[in-house]
């Protein structure tokens, strides 16, 4: 994209190797954060405390914001304690409430010390939502005016105030309680003659958040109405603080890593994969792992049921993987929808009739389009080789029609699995695709040594 | 959030039951797009296309943008060309290239001659973009202004051709050959006097995307940014457009789902789950299930091979499915993983030793839980059955090995397949859960039975 940042990166480097300190924090100033970022991957925490001590403080802030909680935390631990305060005081309300968000509370209590009064009663009162909260995404730094003010009244507030406002695209009009009236774009107040009153510019028609809404929701809400800002007030229409599309972008980031990550097997990892330490990725991926091999187990349990019928026909044994995993396949698939359409807002619980309709007829055409396949490729097979003996035809039934029951059962459970883990007040993605495969896999092989047994009986077993 | 959302809508619906055209005219312009979007969920392509016929023209371009392609496709199609052609020449450019985008050569040729010369044109330059390119994403309207204009000319500019812009958010400074110098945010010609030039707000300090740039790489560049615009330069620095922040968002939504849907195992739906047609969804999902099922079928085959040893120990057969699930279940951990670290920019190609060594630390341990697990249900189980025979603590020794064995197989080919897919040009999210699974599912057999011969021949083999 910038063409020469490899070199500006590289003498950044230089100059920190050679300790020439007035030359890097010159050079340091020049460029926008996303080169400092990629500086600060390359270097340690000692190293990244003497960038910051020697970025201005705007581009302290900016840069601070995009590192990662682990690295947040070294960093202002590693800072003076002055600095340290600057640069928590100086963040965005709203990202600064993140950051808390993950802290153990004795840690807490120890950063919280280095805000000032007033921004620690900021914090403190956003830290009051719920976790995953509407709450916890907004900031109080916005722009009410009233509604008998003059636009020339307005823009001048808006020099005088507008500085520190995490937007000012959006001006919102507020009655002498704080009850939100309207929001008006800042560009409508470009277009009028400075004598009109905010109340001509007016036309009462807003959309609002509550603070206890989950942010999913509002996730949603944004991709669906084009707005870079929406207020967010309490039940008796109070407003309390707005929330930004630039959270809002960086939140859907996180929350479909969340779901993609349940959806692969494992907890989700809160810090990017190359960070994460090595523990942590452990603890994230072998609770899980264990969840579905100790399900798994039920299998063997399941076929030291049906171990006489091995013994008399071994060749039941060979499409025991085809069968059990076409149905985990099924079923993740069917999972995989319907989670994703409920994460979006495509689909809703009271929908689940219909997408159980949806499904039967889907789990029975692709039931029997895998049943036919696995039917002949048995027949066609037995006339090379005589693995499956003289009864081959019987066999490539049992197998044909377990294949249609097993993915017409994991097609239909993988699809209400979610639905009844969101209806519980679950995640639905928790229902992740090999959770619902193990499922399948352990009434995948009762489906197929039912079959085996009504078919074979008095042939082969 | 709307507290008589409800109400509205079955007022409305009322008043469509009734034929009461003019109420309905009256109340529908009332409302905000949401609450159409949500009455036209539950009406006939033809009750929508008089619904459309009532909205003002701004309501109408609104609510458009937000339905999906083929309701847009039926919309067009049935109201009278001369509302189309308003419809499809109010929409902004670049809702109109993506609507454009989907359309068969034939059908696009047909709308494109209900565009205005100029906006044909402009449509006609973005498709030239190749898809999923930045090009594709863009919007030409923006405002661009010289270096030598003052604060007051700058502003005077905004009011008189600002109406029709995309975002006057950011200002954009370009010379007289169209080079772009700097962007500038409308809110710092707020901060000072109409006397000022653009010069001296001027900090020459911006980013830019090339129009052939991947969408992918925008979207990780708004999320690490924290910019509601950006604007597209060629590479002669020439100004050719912008891209929103509303955009990348539901692009981002778009990516997000798609790759789910491939790490589900099926083809990306490019429409709502509810809304995509029985035939379609099933064609996105019955060919992965087949493909899985044509590489599952060597599961058969590779326990053929197995047969003899099979029929000599049917306990053998038991297990199967428990290591082939915990070499899948390792392996789509692992790609899911890699997967998403690719999609958001966390790591690239070239990490791939590093990866690597981590995956392989991970493969050890994660193999030795579970390898441990195994071997410990078999041992403490041979007390209380009989199942296992004489030899229960070999066959532990089998299982608990073959564990290890085929989860650290997993963990580092699902790490690896999907680095090796974006190597070879594929999107690395092809090598779906499923895939890996599938793929570890065969080797994993191989695994098995060679630990089972190595350690059991002379005993029960």
């Amino acid at each position: 994209m910038r063409k020469s940042k490899k070199t500006i990166l590289s003498e950044l480097k230089l100059h920190m190797e050679e300790g020439n300190i007035g030359l890097l924090q010159q050079n340091l100033n020049k460029v926008q954060s996303p080169v400092i970022l990629d500086l600060l991957k390359d270097i340690n925490t000692e190293e990244k405390a003497t960038v910051f001590s020697l970025l201005d403080k705007e581009l302290a802030y900016k840069t601070f914001k995009f590192l990662d909680y682990s690295t947040q935390k070294d960093l202002i631990k590693s800072l003076p304690y002055k600095q340290a305060a600057i640069l928590l005081n100086g963040i965005s309300t709203d990202d600064r409430t993140a950051f808390f968000e993950e802290l153990p509370s004795a840690a807490l209590n120890e950063f919280l010390r280095l805000l000032s009064t007033e921004e620690r009663n900021i914090t403190l009162t956003l830290l009051g939502y719920p976790e995953s909260s509407v709450g916890r995404l907004m900031t109080p730094d916005y722009i009410a005016v009233k509604e008998d003010w003059t636009v020339k009244q307005v823009l001048d507030f808006v020099r005088e105030n507008g500085k520190d406002t995490e937007t000012i695209n959006v001006i919102y009009v507020v009655d002498e309680k704080g009850i939100l009236l309207d929001d008006i774009r800042i560009r409508a107040f470009l277009f009028v003659t400075p004598e009109k009153t905010v109340k001509e510019l007016m036309d009462h028609n807003f959309l609002s958040l509550s603070p206890i809404d989950d942010q999913e929701v509002s996730v949603n809400i944004f991709r669906n109405n084009n707005r870079v800002a929406l207020p967010v007030c309490d039940s008796f229409g109070v407003m309390l603080g707005i929330v930004t599309i630039d959270d809002v972008l960086r939140l859907a980031k996180e929350e479909d890593t969340e779901d993609i990550h349940k959806l692969g097997g494992l907890e989700a990892l809160e810090e990017p994969y190359m960070n994460v330490s090595f523990f942590t990725l452990m603890k994230k991926r072998v609770g899980w792992l264990i969840v579905l091999f100790l399900g798994e187990m039920l299998t063997a349990t399941a076929m030291g049921f049906f171990e006489d019928e091995i013994s008399k026909a071994v060749v039941l044994a060979l499409f025991v993987p085809l069968i059990i995993s076409s149905g985990g396949n099924s079923g993740s698939q069917a999972a995989t929808l319907i989670i994703r359409a409920l994460a979006i807002g495509e689909v809703r619980i009271s929908d689940w009739f219909r997408i159980l309709k949806r499904e039967i007829f889907s789990g029975v055409f692709l039931g029997f389009v895998l049943g036919l396949l696995g039917f002949l490729r048995i027949v066609v097979w037995s006339n090379f080789t005589n693995i499956y003996g003289e009864h081959s035809f019987r066999i490539a039934s049992v197998v044909g029609l377990s294949l249609t029951g097993v993915v017409i059962w994991g097609t239909i459970s993988g699809s209400m699995f979610p639905l009844l883990l969101k209806k519980a007040g679950f995640d639905p993605a928790t229902s992740s695709a090999p959770f619902v495969a193990t499922m399948v896999d352990v009434t995948g092989l009762v489906i197929y040594f039912s079959f085996a047994l009504l078919i074979l009986r008095g042939t082969v077993l």
